[in-house]
């Protein structure tokens, strides 16, 4: 399969999606709702919905399946960029190539804004017309809700922010890794297989990629911050650094760094051989995810 | 009955009840807990969870059916006075007699915590040991994230931002505050009734009453900010005039407000005569809201 083709395709098919269930409106709230479809269409790579619906197909699914839970999580994930990019907390004056939204709608549109989305994205997960049955959905929302909650995401965002300028062992970097992104990665995997009707033992493998991915995929992150240009990256580079934050290179060194990413794609492919081709997909993102440029 | 009696001993079914969804914890997050707890065990009135337990049993449910529920609901509240009252936003200093989040963690913790709190919320709701069907679940889970986000509770907190310092109209009011205050006590009213098993005529009623309760409730609270004093209220008051925001008073003046609230309570109160005397506490709960001093 040609890789580019596969994500563009995707990409493109998330991408509608997402404008169906994010509308234009007019009134009192239209200015909200301009701030939660800026960010949202800032161009990202959509990375979380594309693994969702590779999940879903390999485990037998149609990836149509899980489309409205991967519209659910890209909107989490952007709220999560939003609140990161805030002065308050990270200070970022691009995102994706473009002014982060702050700095675009001011901070309290921003803050509302993020909210929004991380509402919305559970308006999306309990609508009544889904393709499996209520008990899923239930299980569905509750990953969702628990991989971006104080134990996973959020946490992990508050133990970033307490390492900083901190002298960081790896067991810490890793604690945030797992929460800060890993948790969101791993629950996008689980949530595909499950709408896909994934069966317990396959739904285990999917998770055990999606430890092993979600984690090489922060390592990789961390390098690009070191490694890349802010024209590849579309944002501002060395922030970590000049921060002090706690990040794999930082701890471990940059070839070490890469060495650990290697190591964890390996380990998360093994995790696919009993999907044969239908996993290809996963297999070829999760090369990706260690040596892309952005 | 005595309401006041009534409403403590709710207070404390449901304190008890949050102490044992939000646990204290040890390590890297351990402050992201504490800010979450903080604000809600500063010692709020309980309302929205109290009128979901009262609806619960005018339907004739027990109570008991609806406290996960109730738990969800508070924490989804306590988030949105989290963010309300950030610099960005309202810039408060006080809420409920103590400093607000923010002045006690720093902004990036108070942005944090509430994320987390509407999170949790979610996480609650979706959790698999509930009395009722998964059915009855993903339509709880799907009135608590319309009613919070960008057509319920945080767009009316915008529409609340557009209208500051503008020559409002009624109608703006009440669009601010059906959206702002209403959807969420709405809400709550809605799934109390979910959980107590009510039919599609009883939660007709109660939705009704819901309605006009949650509007006299916010223009009551229009009424404090202007007739109370900061030691009865716990937080500053007169800001709302300070900043032009867009009350009932302010378009419609004291009297006139005094007048719609006592006409909510009435037109609310007829959508009970159904329910007897299950209704009662929700007949004096409606009262209260008009007639608090605090």
């Amino acid at each position: 399969m040609d890789l580019q083709k596969y994500l563009l395709k995707q990409q493109q098919y998330i991408e509608s999606a997402l404008q169906e269930v994010l509308p234009q409106i007019e009134g009192p709230t239209a200015q909200l709702l301009k701030a939660m479809r800026y960010s949202v269409f800032a161009g990202g790579k959509r990375l979380r919905p594309i693994l969702m619906l590779a999940a879903c197909e390999a485990v037998g699914g149609e990836s149509q399946q899980a489309l409205k839970s991967a519209c659910a999580l890209e909107m989490i994930h952007t709220y999560s960029l939003i609140h990161d990019d805030l002065p308050a907390m990270d200070d970022d004056n691009f995102r994706r190539g473009v002014p982060t939204n702050h700095k675009v709608f001011g901070d309290a549109i921003a803050i509302l804004a993020g909210d929004g989305l991380l509402t919305e994205a559970f308006c999306l997960l309990s609508q009544p017309d889904q393709a499996f049955g209520a008990q899923t959905q239930l299980q569905i929302i509750n990953i969702a809700a628990t991989a971006s909650g104080w134990n996973g995401m959020v946490g992990g965002q508050v133990a970033d922010m307490v390492a900083e300028g901190q002298d960081n062992s790896i067991a810490t970097v890793d604690f945030i890794h797992k929460h800060k992104t890993g948790a969101l990665i791993l629950a996008s995997l689980q949530i595909g297989a499950l709408c896909g009707g994934s069966n317990p033992e396959q739904l285990k493998h999917i998770s055990d990629f999606g430890h092993s991915a979600g984690l090489a995929f922060q390592i990789a992150d961390d390098l690009l911050d070191i490694e890349s240009s802010q024209e590849q990256l579309g944002k501002d580079i060395g922030r970590d650094q000049q921060r002090g934050k706690a990040t794999y290179p930082a701890v471990a060194g940059v070839d070490e760094s890469h060495r650990r990413a290697e190591q964890l794609h390996a380990q998360a492919i093994t995790q696919l051989d009993s999907f044969g081709d239908a996993a290809e997909p996963l297999r070829q993102i999760s090369a990706y995810i260690i040596n892309r440029k952005q």
